[in-house]
């Protein structure tokens, strides 16, 4: 089982500004008819992973912009499931789930469902987390032509030690967007 | 007189590893002949500001690596010049500064050398400075395929607003680094 992240920041590297907020992104130029690649990204994946702010966040948006079809998501939490609020028009196929270790979740999913080959793996906290352990085998990243100044960076100083990239693939956009996917090379 | 930056910098936004150490760079695969636009970068530049940190970095990496011919130099010191170890193969074009506020340096230097039209701005927290008062125009950024986890950043939370950006030309190297140019739109 491979993770795979694709996820928007800005070039000083924040995915949300200071309140956690994306309006910043969704007040970005759009490209009429343009969605980036992202239909064909969620094609190659077989299930998704998020922390329960990131669902927060993307439940916010409300149903007509939801993006991820009827694809199993898993929202992790660490509290009470209850605790997450799940919309009524949120697809069946979400399901709430209370992870203690996130690597004990990550062996269990695999092991229950072998079918699962290619885990989509959103949200900064729960992508630093899962790229430490080394489950994390491709990156996409939208550079947005912007600087935040601050707010919350996808890439903490957690990490703790170097990690080479293998440059797959890099696209610019007409809108300054740059969406660029590397290989992870974990050592073994 | 406008602010021109050309600096490397890890996926995750470092430029430098947690001892200040730039081995991680130059550990990178080269390309036999490639400099990656440098010369050419430096061509359009009058001259060059950066701070004693960096040069000492830059010096430091012997006679047969200095890149800077002998473009003049200001490298900038808080403390005494006399603090600054300059070796005796630096060109003389190279000259230490005492600069209490970089924007008074700035100003000053604009009105003394009317020649001075385009500055090349190197050094995290030279950058920083000079970003936040308005005084970089263009940003050239080579993302290098890896990351350090930890480091010094280029981009710290100092910023403190968005600075939107737009997208002048992006190019990959068969090495895996990304050369990315973006014009700062600094509202007046």
């Amino acid at each position: 089982m491979k993770g795979v992240t694709n996820i928007a920041l800005s070039v000083d590297g924040f995915i949300a500004d200071k309140d956690g907020s994306m309006e910043w992104l969704n007040n970005q130029p759009q490209i009429p008819g343009e969605d980036f690649g992202f239909k064909e990204f969620l094609k190659g994946v077989d299930c998704m992973i998020m922390g329960h702010k990131t669902f927060d966040t993307v439940a916010g948006f409300g149903e007509k912009l939801w993006a991820y079809g009827d694809k199993p998501i898993y929202v992790l939490t660490r509290g009470a499931v209850s605790n997450v609020i799940v919309p009524d028009w949120v697809p069946r196929t979400v399901t709430v789930t209370t992870v203690k270790s996130l690597q004990k979740f990550w062996l269990d999913l695999e092991s229950s469902h072998p079918k699962f080959k290619t885990v989509y793996v959103d949200g900064g906290r729960t992508i630093q987390s899962l790229l430490r352990g080394g489950f994390i085998d491709r990156m996409t990243l939208t550079r947005v032509p912007i600087l935040l100044g601050e707010g919350i960076p996808l890439f903490t100083a957690s990490l703790g030690h170097n990690v080479n990239l293998k440059l797959l693939d890099t696209k610019p956009f007409p809108n300054g967007f740059i969406i660029t996917t590397y290989q992870v090379i974990n050592e073994i």
